[in-house]
């Protein structure tokens, strides 16, 4: 047992409180990671905000950070105390049905215990005053020790700064990945991309990367233009300057629709926005936003049948273990740019401003450091 | 012109009536045909229901047929009269951006006249005491004699018998095309098929063709089903029996879903139960009925996020006049069988008991000669 300074959410739509909280020894298979950086996403603020039906509280949120392995559990054979390291939300164990079907980077293993905010022996590690405080997509960087498992962990080259690869936990990597491993997008392809928070920027690096010939950036906040311009956006469309559906306004003015879309918001009317926004024939739009509770997708089968695909991903498609080493090194070789998501740098101890920053749209990603 | 045998479509929900009409010269790049034989298909009965949003009275109906060239237009270089033929609803120009991009089987040349009922310089060829007659899918087979653009016709083997072979030109060639083009199934997938009509009978020969492991039938008529063994289904369900939602029924017998589904109806409910029922990580849905005007599909985004691909495809995906002949073959050596699919032979003259057949489910097709 130690203590740990944490951030945690007592409950739905209260800010964070910074406490001292014990974590246990890892466990079997459980490694304990000092967190040097965290940041915020999306997913951290709508767990919060209560709407996430699989929310449990007390908690510790957090889900994209960097840091050092302190202390392994028995077993633990890819990991030993030192190493750099990325917690990862989507496990890899590299045994399951779904790590063998070389089809898709959603593992099973641990799945069920995760969803419930526990550590597959259906406990907590973390503690406060006695009471056991839940466990977060199996990362729970909120907190300056965590718990993971060791097949929610891979580890990086100890060259690469934590402070920035600290976002390839999440957002960048989701972006990147959709467009690599979900859409495959072909040099010279035309895409369009709906929202331009650290998703959609990403989204629009790995559509650059990939020679993308036009790249047409959505946002209703024109300020987010310029980033994108710098990530390899060539058009800029704001869906509120127009008062038909925008679907109309990108078919048009790509003369029947975009090759790939991507919804980076979570937003279901923008995902039939985007969906119908691609080319008869053989246009597909990929999902990487999280609706909220119940929200529900639509569209006219019409749109299926002649030829546009709907498909989704979460993290990118990308197996952490096996891919996020690689784009570290990507990183450090300046063939991704992550310095450019990083609007604001603050101390641990003020994440609620961070909430803040990224509610009002003020920030892309926030670095958080212990 | 020449006068010919039509059942003809005055207005919706009324029996056809069959007329003599006029059928002009064929102008450049058309072609007069023949029609020997023909069969009635579910968009017929839902064009003549009145529910087709496109559909225009009065009309020549039909698009599974097979005949002989009568006579050619100007420039038409790819058949003479006597060739025997399959009319094509898709066309397939070979010119197109679409047809060029490789991608897809939707052919764009004639897309707008022929939506409309027109030949592409906006007249028709039919009359009837002088008042015009719409065309109907590019095809209108329901006339002893028809013109239609060469593109949207297929010559094909003179010794195949065009009583049987006329079938290649709707439901058993979408259903087959499905599984090969749209879909690409691999050997020892396990597949779901919804709707035991032609073209879900079809997908599963086609899946059968492609060596799928598990082949899962699914109607509401278990009548259909010694068929659909003969087809090559492993698996029976009779969505009637289960009081939740058959997709749960699908997934539980699965062990985590389908690796590939067909919407074989046109039920927007359908098309959710056919994704919904496909396997996490990698199962793919593809529509291939047509569903009411207005109807939309519907499911919660995370459906999409986990995995699932959501597709569907026109005729099978495709290319009538590059892929039709190589069918045609395949069906004379044995390896498509489409006499199991003729359930009913009648003479034309009795085209709306054709109807009736089909409406009561009684029929898989009927087969009518001229």
């Amino acid at each position: 047992m130690m203590k740990s300074r944490a951030a945690v959410a007592f409950g739905p739509n209260e800010p964070l409180k910074i406490v001292e909280i014990d974590v246990e020894e890892p466990k079997e298979n459980e490694v304990r990671v000092k967190i040097l950086y965290t940041s915020v996403c999306h997913t951290d603020a709508f767990t919060l905000s209560g709407d996430d039906p699989e929310g449990v509280f007390p908690a510790v949120l957090g889900h994209e950070g960097g840091g050092v392995v302190e202390s392994v559990g028995k077993n633990v054979t890819t990991v030993k105390p030192g190493d750099h390291v990325i917690p990862l939300y989507t496990a890899e164990c590299g045994k399951c049905e779904f790590c063998l079907s070389g089809k898709t980077n959603l593992c099973s293993a641990v799945r069920e215990t995760q969803g419930k905010g526990l550590m597959p022996d259906g406990t907590t590690r973390f503690s406060y005053k006695g009471e056991p405080i839940y466990h977060y997509m199996g990362t729970s960087t909120f907190s300056e020790y965590t718990v993971v498992n060791d097949i929610n962990l891979v580890k990086v080259d100890e060259n690469a700064p934590l402070d920035k690869i600290a976002l390839l936990g999440c957002g960048v990597t989701t972006g990147l990945g959709a467009v690599k491993n979900t859409a495959k997008v072909e040099e010279g392809a035309v895409a369009a991309v709906f929202g331009l928070g650290a998703i959609g920027l990403a989204a629009i690096q790995g559509l650059k990367k990939a020679n993308a010939k036009r790249i047409i950036a959505i946002d209703i906040n024109p300020s987010k233009w310029e980033l994108a311009k710098k990530m390899g956006a060539t058009d800029f469309v704001n869906s509120k300057e127009y008062d038909r559906p925008i679907q109309e306004v990108i078919v048009e003015m790509t003369n029947g629709g975009v090759d790939y879309s991507f919804e980076c918001i979570g937003n279901v009317d923008v995902m039939r926005s985007a969906l119908e926004s691609c080319h008869k024939g053989w246009g597909e739009s990929i999902i990487l936003g999280v609706a909220g509770a119940g929200k529900e997708i639509q569209t006219r089968p019409f749109q299926l049948v002649t030829g546009r695909v709907w498909r989704g991903s979460a993290f990118g498609g990308v197996k952490g273990r096996t891919e996020l080493p690689g784009m570290v090194l990507d990183f450090m070789n300046g063939e991704i740019d992550l310095d450019s998501f990083i609007t604001h740098n603050l101390e641990f101890k003020d994440i609620n401003e961070a909430f803040d920053l990224l509610h009002k749209g003020e920030s892309i990603r926030t670095i958080l450091s212990y």
